[in-house]
């Protein structure tokens, strides 16, 4: 199994990725390998001057780059030597089972759509977090930004995508799947999460288990996977954020709560596409591009993005 | 100032109701007068084995309940001596200055929709809570859960709305107002907020700031007011109380995450209509008695809804 990393991308890049690089290292499997894209020369002296073992790797060398704040659609359609157009060319060559990246996720997200493209059948791709709980596995919530105004239909495609997402990654076998909502009774909700619940309701693709209400986000019990517009995840994943740092700003000190240092965080898989493609916030420190390439190695191994597409490409779904 | 209070409302009602009064008295003003509904005798009574001076207060007498389960419009039209139709009909007489309850819900709204009403040119009323910050005025969030569908000019008028209850509440002179949104620029969001963000810029009516996001929510320098549609605003109330929950759960200590605990948390006005009326939590305990109506005090001292009713009034909005 190949995984490519983008060494170009991300406020630190390179050094911070490679440092990320050097501490995954330690806990991967021999038979993951690492396909480090961008500047052989810089990674090699890099390395060499802290001992650790460039050998180990394998190097695609580039010295374009694709910079956090360039125009996306036009640069990834320009350089086409940049080191994400590069990673998403091997991607789609199959030289590579998963391709994650800390940098221009407008860039990313253009290799998405035009190169590795949305899988037969998804209305629309996805971005799913894990969110941190005290019990159990973390919580699984999609959409958190890519599609905004989602429709009932493309929520219910999420619960869908949510279900096999829990069951590759966690290896479960009939995941709790909610919908995010506003009371627990489905007359209750926007136009949106009303419809939505009609359309999950006794449906046979996932275990539909009704609404939960912001303050579920973290109960194990109910939820294994939450579903919501990419609008509301949004609000979601930043509020944990305001909490971590009002938590920080009043120096308190929790191992739980230090989960939420969205610093640390490794990335997020985008979902629904013919590939494992993960990204990762620019403001990736060593510790979040190390967690970065161990989420990066389970979704690859779990054939997530596999599994998704040879399920839609079963079914034809409402 | 007279302030009606129901004592017959909530989950721990009438003792708990009762308990939060005689905190409350030691704060208010002499000036500010309660006038309590509900059993009269039993108040006496409970007042007088605990040396609390029962001839403090204002009463109306009533035995007659609306109960927290009961079918909120069917009990509202039904129970016309209940202690919720009385607190409105005094409401409307002009009795009363303010009326706050524990009670259900739903039977708040029922007297808010037929009997108080929205203030002419108002589309629709709202929820506005004050969520803890670090440092100066709570920030003030609405809606938080009257309209989870609110179109752009819904969240426009829920901008003059924010300022004109922060200018009053917090004596402010120009509140800053803010969007609630998914990205800085005004591109962003999902097609209402954007719609909106447009109504919005260069307003006339009150000081538009711009975007925050989730990540912004308890942040001083950056709003005072945030607008947002009812949904998202109830996600944002919910998911802080589960952060409370987890903060709890974790045995942490501290004094600024404890104004988190939303069993304390006191009322929640609703604006936008032609007199005060604030509802609160049906858990709320003692303290969070106390809170409603000291709340229920400054809002009515602030005559938060007659100067709302008042702009409305002057203004030809959009």
């Amino acid at each position: 199994m190949i995984l490519g990393i983008d060494i170009m991308g991300g406020d630190y890049a390179p050094d911070a990725v490679l440092l990320g690089i050097a501490q995954a290292l330690k806990k991967l499997t021999p038979e993951t390998k690492l396909l480090l894209i961008g500047n052989e020369h810089y990674v090699k002296n890099f390395f060499g001057e802290r001992q650790i073992p460039a050998d180990r790797f394998d190097y695609f060398h580039t010295e374009e780059v694709i910079g956090m704040d360039e125009h996306p659609v036009k640069s990834f359609a320009s350089k086409r030597n940049s080191s994400i157009v590069k990673g998403f060319e091997f991607l789609k060559q199959g030289k590579i089972q998963a391709f994650a990246s800390a940098g221009n996720t407008g860039a990313m997200m253009a290799g998405v759509m035009t190169v590795v493209k949305p899988a037969p059948g998804v209305i629309r791709p996805c971005l799913a977090i894990q969110i941190p709980r005290i019990k159990g596995n973390p919580g699984i919530i999609l959409d958190v930004g890519l599609n905004p105004d989602a429709k009932p239909e493309v929520l219910f495609q999420y619960g869908i995508i949510g279900a096999l997402y829990a069951t590759q990654l966690y290896s479960l076998q009939n995941p709790k799947v909610a919908l995010l909502n506003i009371g627990g009774e489905e007359s209750k909700g926007n136009l949106t999460t009303k419809a939505a619940h009609q359309l999950m309701k006794n449906n046979e693709h996932f275990n539909f288990v009704g609404n939960v209400e912001g303050n579920d986000i973290f109960d194990t019990e109910k939820s294994d996977v939450i579903v919501c517009d990419g609008f509301t995840g949004n609000i979601i994943l930043k509020q944990a954020e305001a909490f971590y740092n009002l938590y920080s700003e009043r120096k308190m000190n929790d191992e739980f709560f230090e989960r939420f240092n969205f610093e640390n965080f490794g990335g997020t898989p985008i979902l629904g596409i013919n590939a494992n493609v993960i990204i990762a916030h620019g403001h990736s420190n060593p510790k979040a591009i190390e967690s970065m390439i161990i989420q990066t190695s389970n979704i690859a191994a779990a054939k997530v993005s596999e599994k998704i597409s040879e399920h839609f490409s079963k079914i034809q779904v409402q």
